[in-house]
């Protein structure tokens, strides 16, 4: 770690006797007892209380800067009258295009004190892509930083440039400078705290595996709960410090920035998902949390830097289950495994897999199985529920048995469920049908209500009335001993209505050995399949291939290999 | 710790594959996106995940009983439909009097699900007052505790009796079978949650120093926010263990009653405040964290059974500012404490003592002093304010400046203020003048923003203009040698409006010394105040007396004493 030498700019200085109370309309004055739930309040109490603890450390860039509550407060409060300035009104979207770094994070806080809506764009989302959540957002302005400036090139929305050093002469202080020059006289109170806390805060556009992405328009009420949700369900207080590898971009990084400031504690932020600086951070930076998808948690366990940390720390884990091997890696470790499941929809986690203390007489494997679920409710979500899906793929109102046995699809309500799909009636009516917001996954429900995901509902394989679980198939395949990678798509067929197809990469050292015998290794592997699956989920046809369509996070795009299937 | 030999009713057993979730109605259903936030689900969320975790255990009874979530949840449904079935409709008040135990704690959750609002009555009152808070609240029903069945019997309102044994031929017991006969079939969802958040769930009357007690209406949002905060601000989760010392019908635990079911953690109730049972709890039954008041806990930390805890819990201290001496007898036990301050209309705590890592290197005086203040705004409450008082004692809405010098009036808003005092318009306006809550209570600011309260406004003395603290001046004159207890209030005088006066209990031991001699003492304490206090604060009488008023809950009642200065 190299020592801090970074002073931040004048400007972003509180005059002295700062008070850090937003203007209350006298709407909200009217009424003594209510206060609409914004998760910008969290900051401003966390400046008043601990001014001079460390709220953001940018410790890994080529110029790094640490600030103060006290100071990150006051450059909030800049970028929220250079907003103001610059046009942004009530309900306006502003985009922002970062890694993690000090900008995404002020801007979660400064356009909601604009009382705009935040739109986070995924940096690794092709250029057409970017331009079509910007044109779809109707974002009035972009916040961007340097290394992604060519995915703006050919906007007509004005542009402000990071270059993430938080010195003079970058122009993204240069706007934060107007904000402090209007906002001089001004302070907190001549901002106004938005009345409606149903108003949007961010807008999230979902990577899907098909189609355009979809716009996820969040409100203040459920940011504030869900950020409460997840600062309590991790334990987060004001001596913790939070290390940032999930992207703030993934659904507002789960309203962990909110968690952070509600908890009032020290983000780190790194550029990039460096194992060897995060690791670096584990061991001298008193890390206590972060959040990290499977993948990036194997990177970090088989890292050559890998040792047991002096003191636990919580591993927040979403996005898949995590397996036996990964878990048992990370108890040794010292990583205490904290298995949430959500989507963007859902602000992030809506469940978890809620530990007993039963558990600790099992073996390692009987734990992972059980880790492996998505679990129960999540603090303020409510109940998770798995309704029936019809012959048809179409979603009843009846709930399956709790058996471990029926799919169904997994639905959910309440305060941390998006309030839509930003212009798209169509797409929310659907979504809403029934009065619950229908997840899209399919899973199985146990005894004690916990359950566990199956497959998305699209990638279920419907075959002559039995729901074939695409991913369940997908990883006995993956056993096999020349199979690299694997994905299973439904195809049509005309006795059974539609079978599975298996498209394979066959491991580098097995290539030789199937080499122009693509009809054997169909045969071996659906041979293979049967000693474990039942006949309706056996691949009806196997096909090798040299690389899978993927998205730019990396996920399988099975609407391409359905079309492709479709084609043969 | 006797062995619990108990087994729960067979109607209190939930019947097989019960679904945790209450009815919803068509309004609320059509808002996906939106459930009113109710401190029941923290109930049925937590026997969902852990139906076999103890909720409540009532140890030291004569007849233990200790219940599980599933059995505890099922005899709240139970109660609940009993409820129902007896008359009571939204909105309609039930009264409970009792001491900690079951039937307050099943109460807090059962009228709620029967969305009734909960009375609780302070079992120290006098019957006059609890006839007049039952006639007031216009309570449709009591649930009384066997030992205060006296302070009703002249009561026409109808009445149930629980005997606090948990066993077949109690009449609360009957009561809940009732229930379980009527909801046999309907389970949950035959319950229907309250669609408004602002509607109230809890009444709770103030023991007020002057007239008749005001109550104190409080919403399910702001219960709900209120105990969540209670939770997270105490640390509280799933593997904690909560012992009640604080009684659950003051200001409905402070919300701990919800904040424990949120936390999913066993609580353990006393009927008394027995200091031996206590210790027992502390080394032997894994006590987490309890509230008290400074009196309770110096009884705590002098007991004979006081020794060093294994590990740390989490003592919550409000009521009175901890005294050095204590806070230090506390750590020394490992006891962690947290001073928190807040009144019955803001649902408990309000304000935090945040303690900060620069304390770490203070001695226990000066870190004592600084603990003492009441501190910053608590988790999910609004920024706590002091605001001017002008000459006539009238609160101004400017603010004073942070300067520890100036006092003023302590006031609030947001989320967990009262919603009103019940059917008391005119005292609900003069509360919320001004769009803020009013506390009554006078305090100054630090520069850091913290405040340190200094007395009650109307026990505030003012004397040529100048505000003198009555609480400041008895700490004063109570380090006398000859002085017990003292109370000083505010009497007419002609040149400077008011000056203080000083009512003393002296030792026994100095009884003797000024036998006859009241105005050679009244002499001898004015000297020694000059020492210590400003001229305006100084007493300018001294009256010597065997006791004082005190009202049931042990407060000095100034407004007695102002009386018998003026006729003096």
């Amino acid at each position: 770690m190299q020592p801090m030498t970074f002073e931040p700019t004048a400007e972003s200085i509180a005059p002295a006797g700062v008070r850090y109370r937003i203007g209350l309309s006298q709407q909200t004055l009217r009424n003594v007892n209510f206060t609409p739930l914004n998760p910008l309040s969290f900051l401003l109490r966390a400046a008043l209380i601990y001014p001079d603890h460390i709220a953001i450390s940018h410790p890994n860039s080529p110029q790094p800067v640490e600030y103060t509550y006290r100071v990150w407060a006051q450059r909030i409060q800049n970028l929220a009258y250079a907003l103001i300035q610059s046009g942004i009104k009530p309900g306006d979207r502003v985009a922002v295009i970062a890694p993690n770094c000090p900008l995404i994070a002020d801007a979660h806080n400064g356009i909601l004190a604009a009382r705009g809506i935040i739109v986070c764009i995924n940096t690794r989302l092709l250029k057409a892509d970017v331009e079509y959540i910007i044109q779809h957002s109707g974002a009035k302005l972009i916040l961007v930083d340097h290394e992604y400036v060519s995915l703006v090139e050919d906007v007509s929305v004005p542009t402000i440039v990071s270059l993430d050093t938080g010195r003079v002469g970058d122009p993204y202080e240069a706007f934060l400078s107007n904000g402090r020059r209007f906002s001089q006289e001004r302070g907190w109170a001549g901002l106004e705290m938005e009345t409606d806390e149903g108003a949007g805060a961010s807008l999230n556009y979902t990577s899907g595996t098909t189609g355009r992405p979809k716009g996820v328009l969040c409100t203040l009420r459920g940011s504030y709960l869900a950020a409460i949700s997840n600062a309590y369900e991790s334990r987060l207080s004001r001596t913790s410090v939070y290390l940032w590898i999930l992207p703030m971009f993934h659904a507002s990084g789960w309203t962990y920035p909110w968690a952070c400031t509600f908890a009032m504690l020290k983000q780190i932020t790194l550029r990039t998902v460096d194992i060897e600086s995060i690791w670096s951070h584990f061991l001298h930076s008193g890390v206590s949390a972060y959040c990290a998808a499977p993948t990036v948690q194997i990177s970090i366990v088989t890292s050559p830097q890998a040792r047991r940390l002096p003191s636990p720390v919580s591993a927040i884990i979403a996005g898949a289950a995590p397996t036996s091997n990964l878990i048992g890696a990370l108890e040794s470790l010292n990583f205490q495994v904290c298995h949430v499941y959500g989507l963007t929809e859902t602000y992030g986690p809506f469940t978890r897999n809620y530990d007993r203390p039963e558990y600790a007489k099992l073996s390692l494997e009987e734990r992972a199985k059980l880790y492996a679920r998505q679990g129960h409710s999540f603090a303020q979500a409510d109940e998770v529920r798995v309704v029936k899906v019809d012959k048809e793929g179409r979603r009843r109102p009846e709930m399956v048995d709790c058996d471990d046995l029926e799919p169904g699809e997994v639905v959910t309500r309440g305060n941390i469920v998006m309030k839509e799909y930003f212009q798209d009636k169509r797409a929310t009516d659907e979504a809403f049908r029934g009065g619950y917001f229908a997840s899209g996954d399919i899973a199985i429900r146990y005894p004690d209500g916990s359950i566990s995901i199956q497959d998305r509902s699209k990638d279920l394989i419907i075959s002559g009335g039995e729901n074939a679980s695409s991913l369940a198939i997908e990883q006995e395949l993956s056993a096999h001993p020349d199979v690299l990678e694997v994905s299973v798509v439904a195809r049509k067929h005309d006795k059974w209505g539609e079978r599975a197809m298996a498209w394979v990469i066959l491991r580098p050292s097995s290539k030789d050995k199937w080499e122009g015998k693509g009809k054997e290794f169909e045969e071996d592997l659906i041979r293979f399949a049967k000693q474990k699956l039942p006949g309706f989920a056996c691949p009806e046809w196997v096909y090798i291939v040299t690389e899978l369509p993927k998205t730019s996070t990396g996920k399988i795009q099975k609407a391409v290999l359905r079309q492709r299937a479709a084609k043969l």
